[in-house]
């Protein structure tokens, strides 16, 4: 698969000067993002965007690793084949009109296949929107170019989506909301021959990833698919469309998606050690957790508080339950620790209302924040803290820098949902990220995410890989 | 209760010059946002912020409506004991330290609980963060200046949060994203005279409110509290703090809130029409699209799905039949139109994906979504429109004035779940406010929030009140 990931020189086969057109934008991206050999096809052009430009893949007078084919479907098998005859190990149909549109398409998939099995090209999509590189920085997809104009976020998340238009969303999304790091974007349409276990297996041994996230509207080989889930060593999330039975007709006409019996398929991916997710940013958002608690923490999933709001604190703690965590019990010497922050009246519990603290320390110069976090990390009946925190009073601002440490030096995740205002908690945002500090914009998401983490199943402990500095989870997404 | 809402003179006992102190943030809240007269009390000084400082209340010349209280517990029954000589009818106490930190502070509020006996006067608080009034702009309240600086969006919904710092945060998150118009959010702590009950009762009478949301740990008269919300005209959205045993806990040590047994409250709350939200900016969506569709549309929740992408138009379909709604079955001539501006090789069907009809108009002219919604939204089969839409694509906006008049010409809610760029969905977020449009960022928030405005028990149908302009649902946050 590595011509498709890390290809040397690419052909675009239906390269288009129109810059409204999906050929142009493919063409413009792979000359934004690539630094190997590009080569637009187009029988009519002698030249594009700066570049020869070829009648047909066979003119081209050099090896081609890989070409992205994106004119009209009926023209798609004879660009495939002459693909196959220039000794092209794969390529990417972007086109759509396959299957997803009935008989007529159906016919033209099984020509694809044809091809497939007489020469043994490999075929990824059609009906897609290609592949995105957050390291390699490649996008081969006809994404609108301005959508990645400011680049990707390299990171350790990748994904897989059935789906054009949602993966393409799914990464503007991601790159200019800034918190999630990338590895790799795999958009696999109708995925007649590459596949979720194809790209499952591909991940597994690739070592920039560390996390896999699945949005998918069929299963084509559930057995396999969930032995690859059972044996993998790197948390996957799964969010399955058409679970519904409008929903799955929905699937039929989208990637003409069998899209199976979901209770059946819900309780085999439980069994299988999957995470299951149920919206899009939710999916994404689990994932770049996972990206940096990649293993399971030590402990029973006790969990501090930390809250600027004694109503956030209760509604935390209600989530806490609800996801099967539980309170921590603080040591003697956790509570003598805070009571020294505390106001008088104030008594010490579990979940910290912290603003009394930070209300008496304003203007002295103690960071509240931090001398709590110093106890609660401290103490050894804490697995995990999650901090309810206010945005927009400059007086109290969070220090990045200083929970990520901490949370690296402790073994236990740090998790934040911050309120207030939008500027302010949008530079927390990037700022947190820039630390690999986990932080959302829901509670609930805050919960749920943390209990992913602190459920994960088939994965050692914090504990275990403690004294070993290089095995422990580096906090970056 | 005009006394508090609409007050012409207030004191604030304990006003400070300390610009680290909440005794200070009231004063220049009051000094920036209220046009009445402010008369700051505090034996220590005889001017502050310009304004001549009295030592009690007592000696201030004139007549005072209300008096905000910022000084220590102990010293509170004292302060409430004078306003009551000097005739205040009411007093908003926002210092903590009563029956949440015990024994102490439970005799500090039953000595409150005398004076009130004897005396009449209304008490707000304790340990709370006061009142502020969208539409007038008023800031009773020792949150941030800076937070409000930029004013308050009014609007439609009103809340009651048992939370002090909760309140402050809300505002400034609601304030910030420009999303939600709010007329008046009531922080009532301990609420050991006005509670949730006087304030729905206030809330049914004000004509300004349209919706009521509420942050609640305990229910101090559940009888009440049901009666009040079944027999009222509006839509009531309850938060329900302290629903787990380790929730309830917290709500003891926070407000002192004894928070019941949530299975019972949940089953009450339900009977009695009530919405229950579980977490805190779903609380928010929820009452800003209740506040404009605050009567139930008519119809029977049939929905047609307008997506960008095929996987978002699925998941959504999931999301339509988890929440008992279903998807719309489209008339012969709503087919045909769609068919006109599909590509040829593009089925049509709910949902109805406009991707390719996107690409196949880019260039010419032609706005895609517009034509669409107007074929959907003339169908008599369908009662509302979710639009899973992408920003980020310049060539494809979204046009929110004609959305909105179509929106309130067909009386059919258009609810858009966006995904893509962040500034772009921010911008679209924001000029969707100004028409009134209900935008998210959430594709499951979307969703509940459609389906709790076509779920609406106890209230008319669109069609009913269709002929009277004036008392159709204006599209105003």
């Amino acid at each position: 698969m590595d011509f498709f990931f890390s290809p040397k020189s690419i052909a675009v086969i239906g390269a288009s000067p129109n810059p409204f057109k999906g050929g142009n934008f493919i063409l413009k991206n792979l000359i934004n993002t690539f630094r190997g050999n590009i080569y637009p096809v187009n029988p009519k052009y002698k030249i594009m965007e700066g570049l020869p430009c070829y009648p047909s893949v066979k003119e081209i007078p050099d090896m081609v690793d890989t070409a992205i084919i994106f004119v009209p479907a009926r023209e798609v098998p004879r660009a495939v084949r002459e693909c196959a005859d220039k000794k092209i190990p794969g390529v990417i149909i972007e086109s759509a009109g396959f299957a997803e549109i009935g008989a007529e398409g159906d016919k033209l998939q099984g020509e694809l296949l044809e091809i497939k099995k007489q020469t043994g090209i490999r075929l990824w999509g059609p009906n897609c929107m290609g592949l995105v590189d957050g390291v390699q920085g490649h996008v081969f997809s006809f994404m609108v170019p301005e959508a990645v104009k400011n680049g990707l976020i390299p990171g350790h998340v990748s994904l897989i989506v059935q789906s054009g238009m949602l993966s393409g969303g799914f990464l503007m999304d991601i790159v200019s909301n800034r918190i999630t790091g990338i590895n790799k974007v795999c958009s696999v349409g109708n995925k007649i021959d590459v596949d979720e276990c194809d790209l499952l297996e591909y991940f597994e041994k690739d070592p920039q990833t560390k996390v896999i996230g699945l949005y998918l509207e069929s299963i084509v080989d559930g057995r396999r698919f969930l032995k690859l889930c059972k044996k993998s060593s790197k948390p996957i999330v799964v969010l399955k469309g058409g679970k519904s039975v409008s929903g799955a007709q929905a699937a039929m006409s989208h990637t003409a998606a069998l899209a199976g019996n979901h209770r059946v398929i819900e309780g085999a991916l439980n069994q299988a050690g999957v995470i299951e997710a149920h919206d899009f940013k939710q999916m994404v958002d689990l994932c770049r957790c996972l990206a940096v608690y990649a293993q399971r923490p030590a402990g029973y999933g006790r969990v501090a508080i930390l809250t600027a709001s004694g109503g956030a604190g209760i509604v935390a703690s209600d989530f806490v339950e609800e996801y099967n965590l539980s309170l921590a019990n603080f040591a003697g010497a956790t509570k003598n620790t805070l009571e020294k922050i505390f106001p008088n009246w104030m008594p010490v519990n579990n979940p910290v209302d912290i603003w009394p603290a930070i209300e008496a320390s304003l203007g002295k110069g103690i960071d509240v924040y931090r001398e709590a976090l110093r106890a609660l990390l401290a103490d050894k009946g804490v697995d995990a803290v999650l901090i309810c925190g206010f945005a927009g009073n400059s007086s109290v601002s969070f220090n990045m820098a200083d929970i990520a440490e901490k949370s690296r030096q402790s073994g236990k995740p740090i998790f934040i949902w911050l309120f207030g205002l939008r500027d302010a908690a949008f530079a927390a945002q990037t700022h947190a990220r820039e630390h690999g500090v986990m932080i959302f914009q829901e509670l609930q998401r805050a919960s749920e995410c943390l209990a992913a983490v602190l459920h994960q199943k088939n994965k050692g402990h914090f504990a275990k890989i403690a004294s070993d500095r290089s095995a422990r989870p580096k906090l970056t997404g």
